[in-house]
């Protein structure tokens, strides 16, 4: 008797930024999503509108120590840039391209709770650290095909929102459907993958495991922007996730595209 | 034997933008919402805060022929506020108040789908006018005592967002949700009811059909910013829906509370 359970496969991908901020880049990166094939989540970063945004409204960006606070003005601005502007007019595009698709904050179905970051030396302001992902409402979508878009603001189930890093939303996401789905984590970015030499383009690292991690942080090769994505990559591998890939959006639809995999090995 | 199926009931509360725009009076109602037992939708307006920001951002709002006009910067100044802000902390404050709920824009689910308002004497920009309510999407999550939230945004299907009035949204949800639910629309405002004199907070019209509405109109009773509401009711009672009434949030918890029914005889 064979006890294996056979999962149905899940891939949470991500976007990030320079992908959002890119009309073009965004077009072309959602029509090649809406034709990946089996079940998927897309969650997407900001950009540079939310801070555009603020300086037309005299909002001023706030800074502690120098790290970027969300004061409750900001919070505002980006509830409605990445929950209102990016995050609809994703939803749009993909129904254009006949992907059934719907925009998930935090707050929809209760999907994601989190706690206000603690004050210690650095108040964040209204920044959220992820306590639970609930797949409830999600999965009953995805049972039917429709894919879940999630913007990166969660909330405190007191009805505050509050602002989330969005590479953080993808691991948790990828970790809690990792009970009922095999989970894929992609990191889409500009590049091709972690660079060995951030000034050639093609000096794609292929495979970062436990052992060659350390090296690469203590010869500087991984710099402090893509440190989060890659401790939120082992830390997914941690928990169930099955796989997890860093690279540009070509690596979703052609498997022999270069891109960096992590392993948890 | 008794051929008569009985319907499961729904209600499809609008409300407007003088609750939105009060904080104190949207809480107040959003705790009573949460209370209604049933199946039942939420439809927001939008409120004073788009100006608001339409303003701060430099933004002019077009007039054409004394109507407004949804410019390309305002459609994403509107996306941003009715989608974004208002619609996740509507959405946050009920998860709050226990009701579990999700937002919708039209594109989410591809809900509702409208074409942009052609173009006879005046352009109108990007104002959309609702070809069809997809009620697919929404079932699914009402089935599972989920509770849908609306803002009066919809898409082309062709990737294009559009402006689309409330009270219309309202009414075509209440109509397309009529063939498989007992559906009740209610229209709450700051008035308890459509008022026979204006300086009257207490002369509330109960009822009104389609002989005492001709006097009432040639009387110049109703005003131009009731015609609308009143026309959109006749029209969803035209078409299935079971019951139409328009009134304060506070005849949703209490059936005594004077109200105005618009009935279709």
């Amino acid at each position: 008797m064979n006890n294996t359970v056979i999962m149905k496969k899940l891939k949470v991908i991500k976007i990030g930024g320079n992908i959002i901020d890119n009309p073009t880049e965004l077009n072309s990166f959602l029509k090649s999503f809406a034709k990946i094939k089996g079940l998927k989540i897309l969650v997407h970063g900001g950009g540079k509108l939310a801070t555009q945004i603020a300086e037309k409204m005299n909002v001023s960006v706030q800074m502690t120590d120098g790290k970027r606070v969300t004061s409750k003005e900001m919070l505002a601005i980006v509830t409605m840039v990445y929950a209102g502007k990016i995050n609809k007019n994703i939803v749009a595009k993909l129904q254009y391209y006949n992907c059934n698709s719907l925009g998930f904050s935090g707050a929809d179905g209760n999907a994601i709770t989190a706690i206000k970051r603690p004050v210690n030396k650095i108040n964040y302001g209204f920044v959220g650290d992820i306590v639970k992902v609930d797949t409830y409402v999600p999965s009953l979508l995805l049972q039917k095909n429709i894919t879940p878009v999630f913007c990166a603001i969660t909330h405190t189930k007191n009805g505050q929102l509050l602002n989330t890093n969005a590479d953080t939303i993808a691991s948790e996401i990828a970790i809690a459907f990792s009970e009922i789905y095999e989970t894929e984590l992609y990191y889409c970015f500009e590049q091709k993958g972690v660079l060995l030499d951030v000034n050639n383009k093609e000096s794609v690292i292929k495979n970062i495991n436990k052992s060659n991690y350390q090296t690469l942080l203590a010869n500087k090769i991984i710099t402090n922007g893509m440190l989060p994505k890659i401790n939120n990559s082992f830390y997914a591998l941690n928990n169930k996730v099955a796989k997890v890939c860093i690279g540009a959006t070509s690596m979703l639809l052609n498997k022999n595209e270069i891109h960096t995999i992590i392993k948890n090995e």
